[in-house]
């Protein structure tokens, strides 16, 4: 694409497809133009005086269309465009991640087959790059892991509650007002979010796909007082995390659950609607890459990232996949858990590796042990009916 | 590069050519082989078995040898050293931020004259890897500013005095005996080393060269207990900051000098010899990168990524340079600063826009006023010469 002006076909104006539209408006780049805006509900009013379209047949066959841009919510729907601009050897950025992490290895077959660029910077964590700097820059074997807050709604709600003492459904109420989660929070609260963007990451870093299915995922929805006050007492926050980790044996684990983060660890001050990563290396110790990871802007602003890198021909080499001792993915590993529980149903649903501290009042009950990531997967649908809280709880 | 193996000539074999031997030995990578390591004394012990020499010459007529890396402090050496390499088309990375500052202009054009790359991000920030993501990511109009922490020893002794309450002389003598600080630390603590790395960074993020002599720049050397008393009675700390800034006008300021940080500044955290950089744009608000910046390991593996990089033919793109709106550099700016003297004479060394405070007792007398950056270039010599300290002292 180098030297021609892009001609972009857009799919989804929502918060992001708005944010870029403005984004680009704002520096009035001669070399990118938005030609064709594809949107679901055509009759919706909207801001500015554009090619709008309810029919993707009209994107692809408009020949000045040389690129395409999907910033659209329907995983399905994002997938078909995907596919169909890979085909037709239009590069495509995606912002998509449960699309991304649920195709991703057929996507990556696609892009070589095509010799066209997918690009998705702006879905793994908004305005931060991560996957461009693992992809480019931790691209060696000296990686070990990468951990962060990667879902800026719960991290929203969490801050709320630990710095100004507000309740839990207070706290969430408030990120939905002010367009911070979605109206349905499932996906930011119970961690699915967390967890797309954690296997797009795990490619980038380590050069393994894992299926969504396969990573033991658990977020804040279920958390109470009792918890909030074991945390502070402790002198610890929960935060959501996603982690990716390199153990002996070349094996990685993987997991998206809360943590009790104590106050000397970088993501202990991610605040806010914020995101953070750590990524930590044998050699060069931690590196923290901290920025907002949600709203239009940031996110529409990431998204010009990777349309301005294929200006001048960027593609992910996915470098890392063709290591050839590249790693594999186990639930093998067992860590230090906080468990609250109501009963004893409950409590005998979890099988304990051991068991350090047992609390037991009228009110409420805990215990502190050690669980595998395999037991935690096998009853992770129950833990979210049931009236517990399960948070890893590392010693310092 | 692609599909070669790397053999390399190495200059330099201290703290971080040794870094990097090590990182690759524990790596153990087929594609990338030291072949030869050029020292200044030949006859000084060393801890491998390697194939050292004295003469350039050798590592240049080795015709296995198609990759160079140069590690050494001679930055007239560097210089010969890089530009030798690049004539001959041998990729070459360099880690000499002194030799980068003073010859960027004619290192970029020898790059393309040559078609051959010459690449530094480990000269930068260590293990943060800046320059690429300025390069590769910030690379559109949006960027407004870039500010940090960029030198580990300075930000040492600082964090020794803050924390500890360590003296500065006392706090300086430690960083010396960990091998923090340079044995003449003069080029950390008078803000020359993080001179020449913003002098990369503001070609790489604002497409502009500025010659060093022309950045008022301004060390901790002169800081005294009743400076540090005053910080911490405002609930700030010193920090020794590099500053660029995209101002109206198209303008851009840039200054190094210790500057009166408050708590909820992300560079307020940042301690010991760590580095963080803040890279502030108009739609994404503020990314933080927070890293290891100096020491053999850290920087050996920053170098390694730089030569990886090499083994995928990347090369900077310099985007920037071409811009059609390059901003102008510029000194005729004002801002508030905290300037603490001895007598009349000092005061009137410097000429303020304005006074806004005026203390003055026996033993410690100060003003917070406005001082433009050009007055300040024009007093730098004397003031680094006087019992005076200045310091930027932003409102929040």
């Amino acid at each position: 694409m180098r030297n021609k002006k892009l001609q972009i076909g857009l799919f989804g104006f929502g918060t992001v497809g708005k944010g870029l539209y403005d984004v680009l408006e704002r520096i009035g780049s001669s070399n990118v133009e938005i030609r064709r805006i594809c949107v679901r509900d055509l009759s919706k009013p909207r801001s500015i005086d554009a090619a709008f379209t309810d029919k993707a047949e009209d994107v692809f066959n408009d020949e000045q269309v040389n690129f395409i841009v999907e910033l659209i919510d329907d995983a399905d729907a994002a997938y078909d465009i995907v596919k169909t601009a890979l085909t037709k050897r239009l590069p495509v950025v995606s912002g998509n991640k449960k699309m991304l992490a649920a195709h991703l290895e057929e996507l990556i077959e696609l892009q070589r087959e095509y010799d066209t660029a997918l690009l998705y910077d702006a879905s793994a964590c908004g305005s931060i790059p991560v996957i461009r700097n693992l992809e480019e820059y931790y691209d060696n074997d000296l990686l070990t892991s990468v951990k962060g807050i990667l879902n800026g709604s719960s991290n929203f709600i969490l801050s709320k509650i630990f710095n100004e003492k507000m309740s839990y459904p207070d706290a969430l109420k408030l990120a939905q007002d002010l367009g911070f989660a979605e109206s349905n929070p499932s996906l930011d609260i119970d961690g699915w979010d967390s967890l797309f963007k954690l296997i797009i990451i795990t490619v980038h870093a380590f050069g393994l796909y894992v299926a969504p299915e396969k990573v033991f995922t658990y977020g804040i929805s279920n958390m109470n007082d009792d918890d909030i006050r074991f945390a502070s007492e402790k002198e610890r926050r929960f935060k959501l995390v996603a982690h990716v980790e390199k153990i002996e044996g070349n094996r990685l684990i993987m997991s998206v659950m809360p943590q009790l983060i104590s106050r000397n660890k970088y993501i202990y001050s991610v605040e806010d609607e914020f995101n953070g990563v750590v990524i930590k290396g044998l050699f060069y110790d931690k590196q923290f890459m901290f920025g907002r990871g949600a709203g239009g802007y940031p996110t529409g602003s990431a998204v010009l990232s990777d349309i301005t890198a294929c200006l001048y021909d960027y593609k992910y080499e996915y470098k890392k996949l063709n290591d050839s001792q590249l790693p594999t993915y186990t639930t093998d590993h067992s860590f230090r858990v906080y468990y609250r529980y109501t009963n004893a149903d409950d409590l005998a649903l979890v099988h304990f590796d051991s068991v350090s501290e047992s609390y037991i009042s009228d009110n409420n009950k805990y215990v502190v042990g050690r669980v595998s990531l395999a037991e935690l997967l096998r009853v992770q649908d129950e833990l979210r009916r049931r009236n517990v809280f399960i948070a890893a709880y590392p010693r310092d």
